[in-house]
């Protein structure tokens, strides 16, 4: 980047931290309906830091949490629209965090708190990037367009419509998110890959009432028996998922992919260390890189019935209920999966119960081609705001705008990953490295810089 | 019965059910240790009214909840052992409750509340029954003593030391206890036989923290995913158990039997209305009466995991856990039925979890011969108190202390059934039918007139 915009980002370190942390401390969870004033507040601040970034900055509402959007332009030259969202997953389990997840603090270079990675501060820093591009100097040849969404903790179900009612707003040669993560420390990269996911959830219905197991048990279907057995015959040998067709679009990895994930620095022994299972586990024939990246699962992430609480109850529950997601990779398609998964778990039901599906939310999977200019942009920003190359990735979580911009906008999208591994997304301790929210700032700046340059 | 004690009955109807009013309103939820207070009460409550029955009563402390002890020595006659339990279930689902479960209300004829029939109000019906035999004359020429402990719904942790303890003081030639049922509205039961109970819990560890189910997906065991398999795994089909050796010591049914089951007056379509299942299942060459009554089960009591709550959330689980509970049958026995179960499942666990089992109780299954002097006392107190023969049948419900009593004081147990199939016992609205409570009573006397008559 010019010597000024990294002028500016050093002088202004400290404001953009204490920046950040006002952000953290709104409680923003969008799968929570009391939530709604934190995030119309997280939406009004974000606003007044796009404007104060150099962008006609607004909130544009939706059918849901509203978006905010930012906004300058140059008339000629590309457009690059940034992407990003406000809101965070819930912060349960609670006592599982060492400070409250909505009081950032900075720990060991980090700052904690919900939201710090996935995805304020990640998003921020692209933000104050831009802030730096166009306050340090005539500003890059580029026209800039910002969208931060609320939504994407719950599938953005306001997000497609309003892309596509907006289409000629939001138009852009490429679209740049910092979602995601690098390959590890001081290992930067650009994931060019993501899965897609097909997230549902199956009720099963038994008897009308809780029933004494003691009484009835053995006389009538018990739904949480059922639902047991109903998940266990989605799941084959070998770690395959076993609904019939499930395979059947799936690509198979490209040897040259599965060439550079081997090449990559992964240690298995570190990576078990990070999740502390104990062992790792996955489909037979592939790496844990491939499964992470590249190979469709099938995962269990809720299940209730009955009684849930400490010590015994013998109660033959009246009702159990399973929340799972298939995470797809191309060529699946969502809807198919859905469809397919549906129609197995229908015709496998045991007699006895009735069930019910809920659809929570879909995504598309993803792969962008390497050669195109703003990913080669990209290449050389990385090099620059970090000090050494990126490498290659995918990556087995699903962003699923990325469809949608390609769908409506026709973009690509480039997935600069500013965050760790061990960021614990979603998980208590959530934390983002302060070192690579400063280099993330250098990194976009220096995007705006390489795209305008090698497109003018 | 004499007259006098009908009589006598009769003429204490409001007290008796003010009383049980009383005993109803103390919420003696054994499971909860915020309730020790409430359970405490309650024992003083009923110590006062075996006082006013005309026993000796007295409160005696156990390792856990408070036994309450009553006693009349006549020297010379049979002793019968009155046993009951003034513990109750927790009340929870609360929302699926009429009126609040500690509130007793009476609709329909029935007393609504939590214990009104499981066990407050049967066994409250036999010590009013044997405060008319004391007070309406000179008394039956049988020694009588009454326990009533605080800890059936939890397993009874305590009661088989207290037995062993207290053998001398408990000695009897048999044992009374109403806590089961009546075949049906009108067909007064005396249930000869009881499935036992190992009720066991699951705990299955993944990693060591919660994940993000897109970035560790498919690279880890998913303990949910592997609780379910696991459980899946313990169901066989034609509805049986597929735990290895589960069957080998069942003692088939006899002729008898199953001739005398199928004579009942059961009709499946009432059956089926009062679970409210949409339609009945069980194992494959039984009926339904055979299924609940004497063949053993494997059923779920409750299944937790990862996110509960509305909504999605894409978290891979850092563990999950399964209640489960084996009823078993004459000649299972509870210790070996979960060693194999335990055995199983941990030779079934999938690489990449850890897993650890909770034992939470025992029950030995019981039959009891039909041809005891006891037994024939209480066919005839039957037929004098419900003014019909009783039907004998078996029961899918554990009563630990039926095999205790046999053990440890050589003593069979009659179980009288004051109770209703449909009164809701460990489920909202559990009821109890007025006039059974006054019919119990009316048994009770009559039974310790025809014990006294049939052994002197």
């Amino acid at each position: 980047m010019t010597n000024r915009a990294a002028e500016y980002i050093e002088s202004h370190r400290k404001e953009f931290l204490v920046e950040l942390f006002e952000l953290l401390r709104i409680p923003s969870v969008s799968s929570d309906p009391a939530a709604r004033p934190h995030m119309e507040r997280c939406a009004a601040v974000l606003r007044d830091r796009l404007a104060d970034a150099g962008l006609r900055a607004e909130i544009l509402p939706t059918g849901g949490q509203p978006v905010v959007w930012g906004e300058r332009k140059i008339g000629a030259g590309p457009t690059v629209l940034v992407y990003g969202h406000y809101d965070v997953q819930p912060p349960d389990p609670l006592e599982k965090w060492n400070h409250g997840p909505f009081d950032p603090v900075i720990t060991d270079g980090n700052v904690v708190a919900r939201g710090a990675s996935d995805d304020k501060g990640q998003a921020f820093a692209l933000v104050c990037g831009i802030e730096a591009a166009l306050k340090s100097g005539g500003g890059p040849a580029v026209n800039i367009k910002v969208l931060l969404e609320g939504e994407e903790e719950v599938g953005s179900p306001s997000l497609a419509p309003f892309i596509r009612k907006e289409r000629e707003r939001l138009r852009a040669d490429c679209v740049v998110i910092a979602d995601t993560s690098q390959f590890d420390r001081d290992v930067p990269a650009i994931t060019y890959g993501l899965k897609g996911l097909v997230y549902m959830e199956l009720v099963v219905q038994g008897p009308s009432k809780d029933l004494h197991s003691g009484s009835y048990g053995g006389a009538v279907m018990n739904p949480a028996n059922a639902l047991t057995r109903m998940i266990a015959a989605c799941q084959g040998p070998f770690g395959r998922v076993a609904i019939p067709g499930f395979y059947d679009r799936v690509r198979p990895l490209e040897d040259w992919e599965r060439r550079e994930f081997a090449a990559l620095p992964f240690r298995e022994d570190g990576f078990l260390a990070e999740v502390g299972s104990p062992s790792l586990w996955g489909e037979e024939g592939y790496t844990t890189l491939e499964r992470k990246w590249a190979r469709p699962t099938f995962d269990v992430n809720g299940l209730v019935s009955g009684h849930t609480g400490p010590g015994s109850k013998t109660v033959l529950p009246s009702k159990a209920g399973a929340k799972f997601s298939m995470r797809i990779v191309p060529d699946q398609e969502p809807q198919e999966i859905a469809r397919l998964a549906e129609e197995y778990l229908r015709r496998i039901a045991p007699p006895g119960v009735s069930i019910e599906f809920i659809t929570h939310h879909h995504a598309a999977p993803v792969i962008v081609r390497r050669d195109i200019p703003a990913m080669r942009a990209a290449e050389a920003a990385v090099e620059r705001g970090f000090g050494r190359k990126p490498v290659f990735i995918r990556e087995g979580g699903s962003i699923p705008v990325v469809g949608t911009f390609k769908q409506e906008l026709g973009a690509d999208t480039i997935l600069l990953g500013l965050g760790l591994p061990d960021d614990n997304a979603h998980s208590p301790n959530e934390k983002f490295c302060v070192q690579d929210f400063y280099r993330g700032m250098d990194t976009m700046a220096a995007f705006l810089e390489e795209l305008g340059d090698r497109t003018l």
